[in-house]
């Protein structure tokens, strides 16, 4: 069986999951690293024996991009990844962009014949495909998502939005449970030298990462020692005749490369059915996103 | 929007809960109640208003059937149904046969350009895609399910069963978790005046239903009592790096009746879009067992 050739785009956290993902995938194959020009002889011993370049093109053949970017300039790349031809898979985290991002999206799919699967980490992702399997089962009633886990959690979507403001060097966005479905944003910054504490933390709590959630801001010599990979949720269903609880905690960044490297399987899959378009998680059949033949991914059905 | 035509056949519990289903479907119309011609004119306050026929084809235009009688009788309706063209959903459950189901009625839907959603209950059915989905987060590990929720429930497919054994009367049989993922059976029976209570006990034992577990069969005089409409189950795959744990707990043909119903939508779906076949919940996109516009199947993605 020929292996589905997979690029990476963009090596941080999730990049550096996506790899290990693919290692343990003997359906796929990672052809090489996409990384911005000035990035290029980065890194070079974790990314030794490794094609690394700036343009997609000058790698051979590539059926799917895994683009793990930060959220904000994900669509942009998956656009010009999509005007190639080549199927795209991301883990874009904003929830009520989700539907403008199928629709933007979507169409540029179909006419460029290939496939998209976006929003496809653990949430959005594998959880948005437990909350409508929560509500197949129980159709009346209300689901509610906490995240943090039984310790708080460390988002990556929120921690690289804070990233991304002028006079930031360094930051952690811790996520912890407040009840209700409802959130604390726990936020460590280190600043750059002469960078304002005040104006910083406004535009934190006015960012849509951010806004609705109550979010203590703190400034400090250094993030690490604030810093970890894990993140959790968990979803509740409960009803007077039905109850569903889901718990899922580990290595955020893996447990969303995991996602990422089934969801090149599946968007390979509709590409070779000639499914084209930009899909969410909960529009391609779950069967799509397991590796092998059909008997295997039947097992313990 | 023109309303999705459904039968019920077979009027046990599961039936009666697909018709309290199918009420708060407003995308669905219940058009008739199908049973055996000898039980055509019982129940008949609870049937009150509603035609009940024991031949589908006097019904008028069925779009699919939701066949709601015991497993091990369901594949030979369904094919029956198959034939003639109808779309039909059931909650099979034998899980080792799910394979040679799909290989057996696929061929089958496709000629007859139908569509068939078999084994689609909780489990075998929603639990599976939980499964697959707990897979695709953590491809390596291994998932533990154990039925009977906290307190033991009542297994729909290990009664009937029992009660299709020449000699007992009415039974009941409970699950009851056994630690690392395996069951305790308890089995309680009314017996036929003078059955043989040791002879059906090894019956019993040596049916694939229960062969593979530790089996309690006990004789009461009157089985309602330790009855329970009841059921639930655990599925945990736990790994070094990630944890994931689903629970489901609630009335038993209530959840089963709910995931058929919502089955009945998707395979109306597929066979609209021309995808005729014969398909596990897997193997449909989740999107399409939910009700409304696109826009509101995204709700809470």
């Amino acid at each position: 069986m020929e292996k589905i050739r997979v690029a990476i785009v963009g090596w941080g956290n999730v990049g550096r999951f996506c790899k290990k993902a693919l290692e343990s995938s003997p359906d796929m194959q990672l052809v090489g690293i996409v990384r911005r020009p000035e990035s290029i002889g980065k890194d070079t011993s974790e990314l030794a024996g490794l094609q690394v370049v700036s343009d997609i093109e000058t790698l051979d053949k590539v059926d799917v991009a895994l683009v793990s970017i930060p959220s904000r300039e994900a669509p942009d790349k998956v656009k010009e990844l999509i005007l190639k031809g080549i199927a795209t898979v991301d883990s874009f985290d904003v929830h009520d962009q989700i539907l403008a991002t199928k629709q933007a999206l979507n169409p540029l799919a179909i006419s460029h014949k290939t496939v998209s699967i976006f929003g496809a980490g653990w949430d959005p992702g594998t959880d948005s495909a437990i909350r409508a399997i929560l509500k197949v089962i129980s159709p009346i009633g209300q689901t509610t998502t906490t995240f943090g886990g039984t310790t708080g959690g460390r988002s990556m979507g929120h921690t690289a939005a804070v990233k991304a403001i002028p006079g930031v060097k360094d930051a952690v966005s811790l996520t912890l449970p407040n009840g209700a479905g409802r959130h604390k944003r726990q936020v460590y910054i280190e600043l750059e030298p002469g960078a304002d504490f005040e104006k910083i933390t406004d535009q934190i709590r006015q960012d849509p990462y951010f806004i609705h959630d109550a979010t203590d801001v703190v400034a400090v010599e250094n993030v690490k020692r604030f810093d970890t990979m894990n993140h959790g949720g968990r979803l509740e269903r409960l009803t007077p005749d039905i109850q569903q609880t889901y718990t899922i905690e580990g290595i955020n960044p893996l447990m969303t490369a995991n996602v990422m490297v089934a969801s090149a399987r599946a968007a390979y899959r509709a590409k070779e059915l000639g499914q084209y378009g930009a899909f969410t998680f909960i529009e391609r059949p779950i069967i799509d996103f397991l590796p092998g033949e059909f008997e295997e991914k039947l097992e313990g059905y």
